[in-house]
């Protein structure tokens, strides 16, 4: 019931690992300050997300520390990607249980050093308590956009088509190789998948690419459906989806070969961490330029209609697939 | 291992609860959208702090839901305020155990709310997650300063006076009073340092008066000692204290009469969530004038000289009082 429960060397544990971090943001004070003074550039507003990963829910006790900061990280990135803003900082609070000692913060800090290299975004300030319990981290992420304009849920129009990146289901499957359900795959399919799982790819590149074509734009963390289901609820409008023009890695494809997984499962699984957006038929050459610039696969999946503000998914032969309305949560 | 574990309702109860909360933040799009859009106003930065707190170090879980979420917001507002900063708005993330039922978030939310109108703060996003565990309630305030200025801890000059607001070591007491430790206090003593410990006061209006006023700030949650070393090591200089010139409210006085603890304890306990601040001799009339017109006592409890960057407490005949180095790790 102490307000904190120092160790001995704790402090110095986080000058050493945690301050070098914020050497990038001018107006986090090397963390030795109350709080942090931050302004957006001439031009621009802030996009502000805030997730939290906790032990036994997105990641496992005996995860590397290294990606797990890394995961805490990019599932906030994930969300200024699908905004079309630029990282700029980040606040984290971590719960930190007894065993993680000087070894795993230091594994941990470095994680957060490659990621903050490759997106460009630096630890602004934060607070770490010891307690019993699962390790958690919470993070609260802040990008840049031009002017105070931000790619929302609400835009999708009647007629646009929707489009999502990368490739859907792989960490759903990673995750059923993280609790090792045998599903007949080779050595090389379940490492892959298990990498999705383990470290999801932010799409930032793709995301700045898409202020100014997209209309509307979500992250897709919770399941493919269920998400877009979000974007079509926000938008007022039906969005319908052709399951079979969903992409799946090959991976993916072997494991629904096998039966480890239906492609039903695939769109309904979480942790994706892909955008899912909408966009008029016009802006279909952009797109494919996009996608050639950044390297990142982007596919038309669907499109927008009149109709109940939901999503319904077609088989090939044109049948709607029934899913479950349960969605995960998200405020 | 879920991403989330929603339990039936848990989407309405955000929905009814939380959502609400959010109205008077234009960018947080009523909590329907992946991430806030907010821009400090014309000629203002953003000042941003998070501190999270966790059942078992920083409340009981047997205390009130309404004032356990008053108690995570005001940590928070408490930094802002030692940085001048009007509160603006904040992110939260909240780790849920199973016990936390829908009376427990109505009442939570209630809570928040009440602050939210005391203070002029508005919810603008989050995240909550259904884990094993203490509940964990991590909040990222945000405030706004005039101008790119920010009372720092680091611009203490020689010749200053130190000035605490409030009273000091209330919140330590409380503690003993919350773990039931006997100390021949009587009922309205513990009563009122309970409260200390349970909802402190964060001096907001007294904050936004020091901007202009203070060289340094800080808040003091840490204990006054730890926190002021901090000050000055930040400034590279001597902070010198008075220890009989330390406000104590009557009710401490009377526990360290019946020997409940020493002044020393008092002030190195933490939880004060008062302001210490420096500013040159000249400022003693503005800083009576501002102590008036908000009500919160402002006393001068030292000054500032030329020496090794840390804190000298001084009895009333000179001596010096040693004070264990030990001190609680932000960062």
């Amino acid at each position: 019931m102490k307000r904190r429960a120092p160790r001995p060397g704790e402090f110095e544990l986080i000058a050493r690992h945690l301050a070098p971090l914020a050497r990038g943001e001018k107006g986090a004070f090397g963390l030795l300050d109350d709080a942090a003074l931050i302004a957006p550039r001439a031009g621009h507003a802030f996009v502000v997300t805030a997730d939290a990963v906790v032990e036994g829910v997105h990641f496992l006790r005996a995860d590397p520390p290294d990606l797990v900061a890394r995961k805490a990280l990019r599932v906030n990135l994930s969300d200024l990607a699908a905004k079309g803003a630029r990282p700029r900082c980040y606040f984290m609070t971590t719960s930190w249980p007894d065993w993680v000692d000087g070894p795993w913060v230091e594994a941990f800090a470095r994680g957060l050093g490659v990621d903050q290299a490759a997106f460009g975004i630096h630890l602004a300030g934060g607070d770490t308590t010891r307690m019993p319990g699962p390790l958690s981290i919470s993070i609260t992420a802040v990008g840049e956009v031009r002017g105070p304009a931000m790619v929302r849920r609400s835009g999708a129009k009647v007629g646009d088509e929707i489009w999502v990146t990368g490739s859907i289901g792989d960490a759903f499957l990673g995750l059923k190789v993280a609790r090792d359900v045998p599903g007949g795959l080779s050595a090389s399919d379940r490492e892959t998948l298990l990498g999705r799982y383990r470290l999801p790819e932010p799409r930032v590149a793709a995301g700045l690419g898409l202020a100014g074509i997209a209309s509307a734009a979500i992250d897709v963390s919770d399941g493919l459906v269920a998400d877009i289901a979000h974007l079509a609820r926000a938008s007022g409008l039906t969005v319908e989806i052709r399951a079979a023009d969903v992409p799946l890695s090959a991976p993916a494809l072997r494991a629904v070969g096998t039966g480890l997984a239906s492609v039903r499962d695939l769109l309904s699984g979480g942790d994706d961490y892909e955008i899912a957006f909408t966009a008029p038929p016009g802006a279909a050459a952009r797109i494919r330029a996009l996608s050639r610039r950044t390297g990142v696969p982007i596919t038309c999946i669907g499109s927008c209609h009149k109709g109940a503000p939901d999503v319904v998914v077609r088989a090939a032969d044109g049948r709607p697939v029934a899913f479950p309305r349960a969605g995960f949560t998200h405020f």
